[in-house]
């Protein structure tokens, strides 16, 4: 079984905001063995919207297609999908008490428009929406089964999990998709040490992506069943284990902030941040991770150099000899970190994110990372390429590895 | 002229990245007067890329399509386009060198598998790329023109700027989009509010999106030239303003913390933040802005109770008393931030982000948002719905507009 997946909106067309759903729903269907061969994205055209349903349909098993059911002008799939049907539109009784329902549950007045969403084609089965106010809506279109979900993410992903998967069924065989991070190396350089891995047509499927400042391997492992799936991806991930050693992150969810937090929650070990040119960006990444208050204590954003003398103990005559952006100041802020939160480890980030603050001496890109801990103090300087946003992001990312690395070296 | 953008990549088909090229290459287009009537996405297979070339091709005057150039075994697109044209790829000398050199000027030895990105389809054209070794190829495949670019953003970003962009020539007549932010209502209430300006088919188009915590609203506007759209532009964004008043953050790139900033440079006063669960989300946002140091002290990322009581001088008694996620420490948190940063407003958030850690009295989602300026201190009371990282995002977000209104009130 394969799918096809459409993502309407002018909003995604256009380019003003970045489709996320189709991504989601392709993972999900993957878990279930389920391959999606295409995405295809439209504007809020009843004719456009009609079209990728008629190609879809006629192209997979399987069609997901969202956005273009809310209670505006210009969400179009209900006509849509009526059209490429050849029936008409009929008010779902059920469908219209239920919006009614969820209005007065939250004590909100219903909004006249809102009962255009109780409109379902007739022919089709609407499908249920515990979270909002658009139900869904499931077809059959020649030899494909569509279903038809709201485009708001939470909506959406509300509505795969607890209304259209049940649907689906097992299927013969899995597609089991698993990814292997590294940090420090360039793709072709991680794609060199791993290239007998990356055969055409291999199965494991081994590719290499970067994305987040990241090169990340892809594993895509097809078989009868989970557990000879769940195999192959061991044996791969083996091997590349053995050819890349450090560079390995982790993998799947196991960002650096993840498997920081493992290895300092399993040496009982605390970490303070000292952050100026990332402003904040390694303490968010960090407690992005449920349950970091078990070893993040917390930190300072010294954005100005008051704060680095007030709140990180930096001497003034060291700001003012070198600059705030040196390797003295770096190894200061990290000590003093490391001191004033009174923790175990201390990062220290200072450098010029740019565009403007650069100079011959002191380029843009230009960050010192400092990394203070129980055996010492060391400071990185390290030169990045790219804009304000990407600089800042390697600069988070470099510092949580540095102390990935030394965490590594210390015994449990 | 419209146009049809096909990304490849199995870690985009599958789902294990998002794609982000196509809406950035959609706003380029429009930019231009080009309308983006489709986007479509498949896998590293030459099948599949070869069907979409085809499909794109007869579907659109230009096609602009993005991935498979790198020098790996899944970097099919060189081989589809051949395919394509019915002819075969040759090794282009003048590429050979330029990638050859490309890797000489960073002192990195050039991987032999490098060399295939140098394979041009006979009758095709290779595309300069300064920022990578993967030249893009330009085609003429029917009624259409094609470009290929590498699927690497800023690569991609490079070339479509300033190889491509520049072969497309001038348009009869242009569309423009704009968008207005707005926060604090929601999507239908936003919608009602301005139920007239979104007649189907009008020009400009208006509708609303949400993203980011945000409910926006998006204007295309057809013109014949630039100035008209500009003027029509306008007119929109007046009405709006008069039916949603504060509800409106900004426009385009004028998110909170850009418009926070402009609010606080004109003022010549300065910020401090003391973020508990939002862990640095607000100060990365804050300096994600170039320049925000003229207005940004910095803060502390007060994770643990410790910190509360070192750095932001909360009173043990208030903690134990009440708890850490209460209205008299996020008041004691904003206050004790601005005393101790030295700044005219300081922002406090202290909340409980989930999914551990609640309880009945203090659920999950809980946060209460301190803002201490010239004038006192207000804390408020909140409740977000939505898993940890929207919970965050909403706080960070909510704390920004409490200032925004503020600052409003106040005199330039």
């Amino acid at each position: 079984m394969n799918a096809i997946i459409v993502s309407t909106g002018e909003e995604l067309v256009t380019g003003q905001t970045v489709d996320t759903n189709s991504a989601y729903l392709s993972r999900r269907l993957a878990e279930r063995g389920i391959a999606t061969i295409a995405h295809i994205t439209v504007g809020d055209s009843q004719a456009a919207i009609a079209e990728a349903m008629r190609t879809a349909c006629a192209g997979a098993d399987l069609v997901l297609l969202t956005g273009g059911l809310g209670p505006t002008a210009d969400d179009l799939s209900r006509q849509a999908l009526a059209e490429v049907m050849g029936t008409r539109l009929e008010m779902d009784e059920d469908c219209l008490a239920e919006i009614t329902e969820f209005f007065r549950q939250r004590g909100r007045a219903m909004n006249e428009t809102n009962s255009i969403q109780a409109m379902i084609p007739v022919g089709a089965q609407p499908l249920r929406n515990a979270v909002g106010t658009a139900p869904g809506i499931a077809a059959v279109v020649g030899q494909s089964r569509l279903f038809v979900m709201p485009g708001v993410p939470s909506e959406m992903e509300w509505m795969f999990q607890n209304v259209v998967a049940p649907r689906l069924g097992s299927q013969a065989g899995v597609i089991l998709h698993h990814i292997v991070h590294t940090f420090g190396q360039g793709e072709s350089d991680v794609a060199s040490a791993i290239a007998d891995l990356m055969k055409r047509g291999a199965n494991p499927l081994v590719g290499t992506t970067v994305a987040a400042g990241m090169v990340s391997v892809r594993i895509v492992s097809r078989a009868a069943d989970e557990p000879a799936a769940r195999r192959q991806i061991a044996q791969t991930v083996a091997s590349l284990r053995q050819r890349l050693g450090k560079l390995i992150i982790g993998e799947g969810e196991e960002t650096l902030p993840v498997v920081l937090g493992s290895l300092l929650r399993r040496r009982r070990q605390t970490l303070a941040v000292a952050e100026s040119c990332t402003g904040g960006l390694i303490g968010q990444m960090i407690t992005s991770v449920a349950g970091s208050s078990d070893y993040f204590l917390g930190g300072a954003i010294a954005y100005a150099n008051a704060v680095k003398q007030r709140t990180l103990e930096v001497p003034p005559e060291l700001l003012e000899t070198h600059g705030a952006v040196s390797e003295p100041v770096a190894r200061a802020m990290a000590e003093g970190c490391r001191h004033a939160f009174g923790s175990d480890w201390a990062l220290s980030v200072t450098g010029i994110a740019g565009p403007g603050g650069g100079s011959e001496a002191k380029p843009v890109g230009l960050v010192y990372i400092g990394l203070s801990g129980p055996a010492g103090t060391q400071v990185h300087r390290t030169s990045f390429p790219g804009v304000r946003e990407i600089i800042r992001l390697r600069a988070a990312l470099s510092a949580m590895n540095y102390l990935r690395l030394a965490l590594l070296e210390t015994q449990t």
